[in-house]
């Protein structure tokens, strides 16, 4: 056929119909990748996954034949729901959790479940740009709430809480990362935690926390999860193993409220999440797991550092100031008010080789934050990390960025 | 908290939110288990997939820290883009495919690109119910075609389109099981397929082309894909190797017109597909699976005969008919006219221990051919086979079913 006689859909779209995602290659990544969220690779646990692997697969391999639960493969929740009630204060079973494709999936199908066109859902200044994608698929008036160092100011919310009350939007829920938050990379302080949760109940506003960081921890203790300080079916929870085992593993889990549970459970797509994945972390977890995580946090806590000394050289006399966070896998980079971080991402990345996310992927209203910067340390090595921040302040001096 | 004050949703949910689907435990399976659509369990390649996988962590596993490219791992889409220019006349690359979850997550994806509340969809007059399912969760105004051994009647067809025209309602696809129909086991003629494309193109109402069974076939050779035969983008094709390989590995893929794959790329949930599982099938599938299919078609007929065999020794004088599928998995039984396989459907599980879907399940109305259940022939060993036959003749007639 030729295309210029090709049939065309566009006539009968849905009127929801998710915008488009181009096909085909992708930008290149840098060298110096400090773009993405990676974990370290050369840690990744390949030849413990594969023998856990076929542990399970002798052991109920055959169950592969069968349409799993649901819900994903029940001793695998069992364990998760062990782990929230040890380690976060989150006292479920195996029955209330649903696993997915990642936290993506679980966050796709509650926001799905909540929200119709021009709902207002809450947020931070600065967000994980995955959720923010989901909020606007679903189209959404997605509205910030500034932060410092301890997360989001009480007073700021409690006003945009009220706005959107006195323009008569009930906001369906509010949005945060309270820990190693994506991008901004501090931990919502226990008083922050507890005016969230006194605002989330007398106003009525649920609340999504993303908790997918809080094994990724180089120093301190972690504060409660806000599901645990609420205890009154206001907060869902959503975390994922992408960042203690891999992304590619594509597990993830939820939990809240049983009414809630099934319907989102009813928005699910594909079936029960992957059976040859749950199976290989369920063997995994149970046996390696933390002694990993504790392996995996020293190399980051290093990296980490790495990076520091490294923006402390090349960034100490710009002007730009970084947050030094505690755990998770990126450091929020903000340049003086007057750079631009946009205008010169791609000819960084092509005469640098440095790839980084520049703050508008961030913000809610998509535009603001052009002189912020999130800079990844998970990916290269330390020694390319030094190397990469000093390419990445070069190309900005050479641009007049800094 | 007490359940009696425990927040509530149901004021914040979506006006589309997806029907509460149950969670925790399910109903349990029959030992004569004709209910699911399952593989041989005997014969999955478990060794063989654990091997695969173990070659392709070992080569590129540090990949999997890395987030995929959102249509799925790029090997595995080559393989399937060879395969189906080589054997269903799909002449694409890797860039037209999206993997998924299974063939329902690209079935989802579709659906909820092209389907608003009230829209015709049309089908056949029994058809996979998980589609059905989905086609209900976006509130689709479904509508079946009537059938026989040769799939849709193209009359019946042509009356169902235009009088869903007459209603001032342009219907958005027609999908449609061609190969070794679920339930009903026959194939689209090479006239019915023609004919489908004829008025497919005379109306401009496209194509979804469920090819999932083609390859389990046990005589005779596959008509062409409707994709090829029409060849004018109207045509959006999907499949998967959870009847070739495991249903748990929840691997699918789908092609369209590039247009429309974007849509649906910008609907999928949960990122790319699992690199895990795409890992080993990739392996496993560019040396072994040829050979798997044939090993598991041979198995397979065997069943399929000693299932038809034993109808015929228990059913034979009854007044029921049913389908000699020259694939797939299952057999259609029809009771005579005054029968419920419905109301007898727990019963029987509980006395003889054999489980079934009746007709209802696959009816676009969701209340026709309480007579009809679907027979599956895919889990149970032969003896086992002929004995749950023997078991639910007899369950039936103690209930006066037959």
């Amino acid at each position: 056929m030729s295309e210029s006689t090709a049939f065309s859909y566009a006539a009968l779209l849905a009127k929801a119909a998710a915008d488009p995602v181009k096909i085909g290659n992708r930008p290149r990544r840098g060298k110096y990748d400090f773009a993405v969220a990676y974990p370290d690779p050369a840690s990744l646990p390949l030849e413990e996954l594969t023998d856990a692997l076929g542990q399970a697969l002798a052991e109920e391999g055959r169950d592969l034949a069968i349409y799993a639960h649901p819900q994903g493969y029940p001793p695998l929740r069992e364990w998760v729901a062990e782990k929230l009630g040890r380690e976060r204060g989150i006292h479920i079973t195996a029955d209330d959790l649903i696993l997915g494709d990642g936290s993506g999936q679980p966050i796709h199908m509650l926001i799905e479940t909540l929200v119709d066109p021009g709902d207002v859902l809450i947020t931070e200044d600065f967000v994980y740009s995955g959720t923010l994608n989901q909020m606007r698929r679903f189209r959404a008036d997605i509205r910030g709430v500034l932060t410092d160092e301890a997360g989001m100011l009480p007073d700021a919310l409690e006003s945009v809480i009220q706005k959107a009350l006195r323009e008569g939007k009930q906001p369906k829920f509010i949005y945060t990362v309270p820990t190693h938050q994506n991008p901004q990379g501090w931990s919502m302080s226990l008083e922050r935690r507890q005016a969230l949760v006194a605002l989330s109940q007398q106003y009525g506003v649920p609340v999504m926390e993303d908790d997918c960081y809080v094994d990724v921890r180089f120093e301190g203790e972690p504060e409660p999860s806000i599901y645990e300080l609420d205890g009154s079916g206001r907060v869902m929870y959503v975390s994922s193993f992408s960042k203690v085992i891999a992304p590619g593993m594509r597990l993830g889990y939820m939990t809240a409220q049983r009414d809630l549970l099934e319907r989102a459970l009813g928005a699910k797509s594909g079936g029960a999440v992957n059976s040859f994945a749950a199976f290989a972390i369920h063997r995994y977890a149970t046996g390696q797991l933390p002694v990993h995580i504790e392996e995996i946090n020293k190399i980051q806590r290093i990296k980490r550092d790495a990076m520091l000394t490294a923006l402390e050289a090349h960034f100490g006399d710009s002007g730009a100031t970084w947050s030094r966070p505690k755990g998770g896998l990126f450091i929020w980079l903000k340049l003086p008010a007057s750079a631009d971080a946009v205008a010169v991402r791609d000819k960084v990345l092509e005469t640098a080789d440095v790839g980084y996310l520049p703050g508008p992927g961030f913000a809610p209203d998509g535009v603001s934050g052009r002189n912020y910067l999130r800079l990844c340390f998970g990916y290269n090595t330390p020694e390319e990390i030094g190397e990469g921040i000093r390419r990445l302040a070069r190309a900005f001096r050479a641009e007049g960025t800094i």
